[in-house]
């Protein structure tokens, strides 16, 4: 064939870490779904299956788990810059690693008004999630950290309206002054410098992003999402990018004029829909 | 045919309804996924097609939706139980109706310090159930409320042992002293009487299985879900039964000693495997 | 506590296990997802904690793997029968155990016009299951083996009404003479005797419940079923019972009228929803 | 602020239309997911909240279930470029549209050895995709069309070495020169120009997809996927590059030795194991 490999990666996907700190009697847990990609030299593999620089993905999974211990000690983004460096400064064939880390959430649990030494429950739906990419060796190498919030599931009943929109001969829609809003907030963004605490940082994000969703008052989700990315800017000035993904989940005020009841719907009875759904995407940069 | 149809029940599944409470500026939020299931005269629907009393499907879910607002201003119970009692009451072939409650929790967002009026964030991924069975009519009817818990995924690094057990030609397993446990616990219990409070009630027994589970030295999963039933008959008196269904979820130590590092594992880095799993079920009556 | 264990059980769930025969260049395959539970004399592994009666879930697990060798050369339920009875004959404190079975289908793939001899693509959506019970040791012992279909998902466009329903309040439902049938069947069927081929008799169900959905004039999900359960039981004679579980995936007609088009929707184009949906649920028994 | 909007679309996705041929007694049926994108002149409903130039997503939901009917009759392809080219050319704010088809697949059933005018088996878990993206207006657009097939699940028992790899200090992965090879092949391919057919494209491709994973002998997944992609330009001329996701799902050989068996595992019995999983990508250009 004389067809050309324009681009190849490959990796482990979902290695699932849980890393355990006991150093005291009071654990601490870190609970981790880590993905590694290998960008470099492997074309041999794939045009004649010579496997001589490619370094397995079982090799990736042990070494994400070993380094789960040896680099586990600071933030989630040490040990992906650990691990993304690694494989790219110490295996040869290697020129770029990327590795996505998705961070389940556990709360301590209480106990008689106590927290518990050694007991969590797992907290969601929604995750954090740290992508590294390291490419090149040497002088000209670049790391780049991301950030991101996965599933972010959010809802305000009011202080959201929708109308004075586009219409065609397909329109039905009604205009509306008063509605549910709600959306799962898939959000991720990039570092231009290394913030002072990636955990404070993270923590400003969530809270631009939640406290802008409930205090803006709204007229599409789209200026919602235009007005989070400003907010998570200005909140974290370190961050010079921010991409969002934000489902409309429809709740629909359900109909009871239709009913043999004087009972009214002012706002307060919704069908949460599934499908179809609203998809919006916004990306802000400073 | 000479078949006989020897049991059978219809409903509407799955109902999703968003209430909310407006009275105020500072707005309520109930999240329900409410499934309708109804027995009674129902045979010639079956064995004819004739559906003179087949109350639809579709009309049990616009009944379910009108009674958010009508009968949603008191616990999930009474909603739940004047469902049913609507149906088997008020439709004469229906002789039994179940409504199954998902609840879906919402957590109030926290804006600069203060609880937002009118917007949360979902919290899971465990879900409280409540089921209400209504049989027979008049002076005849009987009430049962049950309560549950589904999917309280939580686990402890240190207090669990598994050792001494029963070996053949097949055993593999390694004793342990010390490891993690871990489960999702899935709950239903029943009530002889009424509480107080549902929502106490329910809060009591969280608490009973949230801190039997941490507390509890675990020599293994059934003695734990022993001691938890047992707990939550102690700390709600009207409950006159619980059944506990608990996959053992498998942390496995990841094994160093395989790889040139002078790392050491003493409990720190696990595989969290998904399958298969132990899976433990027991029912605690008083 | 002086509460009571009145139900137990434990064991191993999904367990996957792909048996591959190549006793020929022409392979075979046998996807099975097996779970195992047990029931004995553990109350002592519940109230105190002692394992010595309890064989653990992870030698389950390598028992119901080595099986698959030992006793993978018949059908799927002389797997499960061996399995179970060696756990109940073989290891003293269980007394009945149960194995289900569900198997993923893999259909052998044609290249240029000829089957291939060791490669397959999975076929879905639908499993076939397999339950087998076993209690009781030496003479006392009972085995029963049981059948089923999962998500046999299944759609007809015309041939089927509902109308003449009970009405109350509630109703908005139109009745209507033509409308799409849609469901996914669960099915589980219990068999008083041996049938002479396992495979045929699940080919003949299979068959029984394929036929009936589509040549019965439908009025209703209902009266599918029952004409189902009947037809499964002309089929197999060996078959004493049958239960199935079918939601109504309901397809609704798209309005067009509410349009600026000419195009009119005479039964062919539908919005096929998710939740909620009916759910029928029907016994046949000989 | 003074941040900038750097890139934005707005759509509904997963609008779900089942359509139904009944212009003779034997039916045709079209499962199709339909998620629309556009991209145009809508900075204005992010900055301010402006609605004037936006489409609703409520109104390109009616478009895409009306031109089922309307622009139903010829392919899935001429449905999508009629879609997304109206949205384009009928609508003045939007500049760019992109329409994402996900195909369910419907079997006819077999009654009685003859095929059923109007019933069908859904038949997975493999779905077909189509996407189109529209741009420009006028003189200037451009029009193309992308297949794809998504979660095509294939697996072969023999034929599949892995050896030869690259090792280091965390390697513990043994060679072999017989494996399961299994995966679900995600794909993804454009075309330069409009083949004579689209669904004989769509069979070659898939043809071209199973027939090189069955008969190729594997080095390793990386190799198969490129001789994939080189089958399938080759099968179909008008393709001009294709692009391969391919999850290794492990099937590991069940270590029988630490059994008190005498029964070996020749390659017979094997652990499918859930996560993780390789993940292997590549991109083959004419």
């Amino acid at each position: 064939m004389t067809y050309t490999l324009t681009s190849h990666q490959y990796g482990k996907a979902e290695n699932h870490i849980v890393r355990i700190y006991r150093d005291s009697p009071r654990h601490e847990i870190r609970d981790l779904t880590v993905t590694t990609a290998m960008r470099g030299a492997f074309e041999d593999a794939y045009l004649t299956g010579d496997q001589s620089k490619v370094l397995p993905t079982d090799t990736q999974k042990n070494t994400a788990f070993v380094y789960a211990k040896q680099h586990g000690g600071g933030t989630v983004e040490d040990y992906g810059v650990a691990l993304a460096k690694h494989f790219v400064d110490d295996v040869e064939p290697i020129h770029g690693a990327r590795v996505d880390v998705v961070v389940d959430d556990w709360e301590r649990v209480v106990v008689d008004g106590e927290e518990h030494d050694h007991t969590w429950v797992r907290r969601g739906p929604e995750n954090r999630t740290v992508t590294v990419t390291v490419d090149g060796k040497g002088e000209e190498q670049t790391v780049h950290v991301g950030g991101g919030i996965r599933n972010l599931v959010i809802l305000k009943s009011t202080g959201s309206e929708f109308h004075d929109f586009l219409t065609d001969g397909f329109t039905t829609l009604e205009e509306t002054k008063d509605r549910i809003l709600a959306t799962a907030i898939d959000a991720t963004w990039g570092f231009a410098a290394t913030p002072p605490d990636w955990d404070v940082a993270y923590a400003a994000v969530r809270a631009a992003v939640v406290g802008t969703f409930a205090t803006l008052h709204s007229l599409a989700l789209q200026q919602t999402l235009w007005h989070i990315g400003g907010a998570v800017l200005d909140a974290v000035p370190e961050i010079e990018s921010i991409s969002l993904v934000a489902p409309n989940k429809h709740h629909f005020l359900y109909d009871f004029s239709r009913y043999d009841t004087d009972q009214e719907n002012a706002g307060e009875v919704f069908h949460a829909d599934d499908r179809p759904y609203g998809l919006i995407e916004a990306t802000v940069t400073r």
